[in-house]
């Protein structure tokens, strides 16, 4: 088990590549340790408190408020802090943005975009926009292979495939209809330009936070739609109802929203988000370099499209990559093999991973390699 | 502020009489802060492991075994562990049980009921089959006053009403029709006959953990319904799919799920629901007994049907109520402000709740009547 290199004299942590939910920043991890029993001056734990307190109103307000600094979110769009994963927001989207005789453009260019049209297709009608399903998603779909609908009612896209390792470099131009972005496993991991999208889904449990809350950023006139469903959507299921009550039409998941404002802070501290996009390409880097080295490794992804948060791999044969995960996982680098529909490696690397991690992971490559290369 | 009487030496607490999110058992709250930081032979924290690692897989499976040890659940009903509390179930429950053609019974006996009923509406047909509504829901509807439809899809019933103060003392004869109970403000704080409801669903956040995971509790013959509309439903609102799942179609809230089972073993702990009945009924009794002692305070709920949960009782003056919050909440007493629909005041007394605390505002409760009674 590696020791991990932080003032934690008696602890041990393992490196966790595991793709979400995923490594916390340490010094989050220690505020909440220290405060667990009662918050200061409030003489109540965090995971005791009302959510109609001021203490908790507080807390809220200090996430949201941390989180427009950290995008820079312009004016006219509302955060909401919700349950249910990503998942959850494969369902609400369509119900909420999808009327009857109207299309939604869907971008196909992963596994979860595949789950969020199956979904939509429940709800509405659905067009793919583009595809690249036949190649395993091994890329994402160009500018130029989009077949936008007249009149669609949004166009939906993954910024970051998880479990392909793939991500958008630049948003695609989607014209005058309304973005809809899944960003759950590359949420504030890089500048994130709020503009150009309409709404933006998060689960927490990649690098915003514990799992348990989803981050949502809605333009105002999307809402509209959703205030024009309230006699017939169910309430937990209309934005509008969760905006009107500031996410606290019901008892939301106080302790996943206060550790999600903690890592809100922490990020702040790092100088936002241009500073952690800097430091997670430089981390990424150090392991494509060492993947595209000599050919022992092969990355799976297109090399354009490569993700900076989820790096895939192969080696020449599955005994080989049994190997590989059985003597990672006793040298104390967790959660690295990859999802079972794409096989071998898979190395997450939020920004709360560290990059000693990461030069400890191309150490053990080099050395792995060395010894059956 | 009250120093709590536990062996904390530095940390001072206060009295939390909140409705929930709601007081926890110091030795959970303890075991929480010890491992936050790396979970025992792990080397991560709690909140940062994965879902479908095999420490996760045997917390839940833990979880769900100490759950059918204390409410002593019998063969062919499902342990669910879900998202969005009871408010997302006022949903489910009408979208995966109630076909079109068919009613749905409900008993109308407090502000929670109502939301479920508003919620239903939007679903499918709908029988009050009796309400208290006109009497501010300061009782439970009778047996004889319940207005059963032939062949209800469900019967739904609220069992204990945090707002109103009021608590079913035996469960109601719906005949032959499937009990849904919304258990949310009374789960597991005395014995439950699980075999006489078809689902019973609970928020955490009052007597089994912090908020952010929903217990449900559904019999199999309920779940076929729900199998049966496995092609329309949204994945994430259908039983069926998070059953065939164990609980991990999604993402669960892991740290909410983890400190559930804390909470479970805590009440093996403490001699199981027929001891923490015992101790609740004590510790509300003595409050009752103080409320109708001299005429001073006077409770709001009807004898019969007082809740042991949450203790409503209100002052001959608004002024005086006020006085009372001011002085109580200054003295370390916090969350003693009843709901805003009752007015007055309101002790929530779940099973986290010291019984000194208890004798401490009944104290309190004698010394201001002397001083302005």
């Amino acid at each position: 088990m590696v020791a991990f290199k932080e003032p934690m004299s008696t602890v041990h942590r393992v490196y966790n590549f595991a793709a979400g939910p995923a490594v916390l920043p340490v010094p989050v991890l220690e505020e909440i340790q220290r405060d667990l029993l009662a918050l200061p001056g409030v003489g109540m734990s965090i995971l005791e408190i009302s959510h109609r307190s001021k203490t908790f109103e507080s807390i809220l307000a200090r996430a949201e408020a941390d989180i427009r600094a950290l995008a820079a979110i312009p004016p006219g769009y509302r955060v909401l802090f919700l349950q249910g994963g990503a998942s959850l927001q494969f369902s609400m989207v369509p119900m909420n943005l999808l009327g009857p005789g109207s299309t939604a453009d869907y971008i196909d260019g992963g596994s979860w975009a595949d789950k969020a049209i199956k979904e939509a297709k429940k709800i509405g009608r659905v067009n793919i926009a583009a595809s690249t399903k036949a190649e395993s998603y091994a890329r994402i779909p160009a500018q130029s292979e989009l077949v936008l609908s007249p009149d669609a009612a949004y166009v939906h896209m993954t910024s970051n495939n998880t479990i392909e390792g793939t991500q958008y470099k630049q948003l695609p131009d989607v014209g005058p209809a309304p973005l809809v972005s899944d960003a759950s496993s590359e949420m504030f991991s890089r500048p994130i330009d709020v503009g150009r999208h309409a709404l933006i889904y998060a689960g927490a449990q990649k690098n915003l936070g514990p799992a348990g809350v989803t981050l949502v950023i809605i333009r105002d006139d999307l809402l509209q739609r959703s205030a024009d469903k309230k006699s017939s959507l169910p309430s937990m299921m209309n934005y509008a109802v969760h905006e009107e009550n500031g996410s606290l039409y019901n008892t939301p998941p106080t302790f996943a929203v206060y550790a999600l404002g903690l890592v809100m802070k922490w990020l702040l501290a790092q100088g936002g988000l241009a500073a952690v996009g800097v430091a997670n390409e430089r981390k990424a880097a150090k392991l494509y370099a060492e993947i595209d080295r000599s050919g022992f490794y092969r990355g799976t992804a297109a090399k354009a499209d490569r993700s900076v948060m989820n790096v895939t791999f192969r080696l020449a044969t599955e005994e080989l990559e049994k190997r590989f995960i059985v003597e990672s996982t006793a040298a104390g680098f967790d959660g690295i093999k990859g999802h079972r529909a794409v096989g071998g490696m898979r190395a997450s690397i939020y920004n709360a991973f560290p990059e000693e991690g990461v030069d400890a992971l191309v150490d053990f490559m080099k050395e792995f390699e060395q010894r059956l290369g």
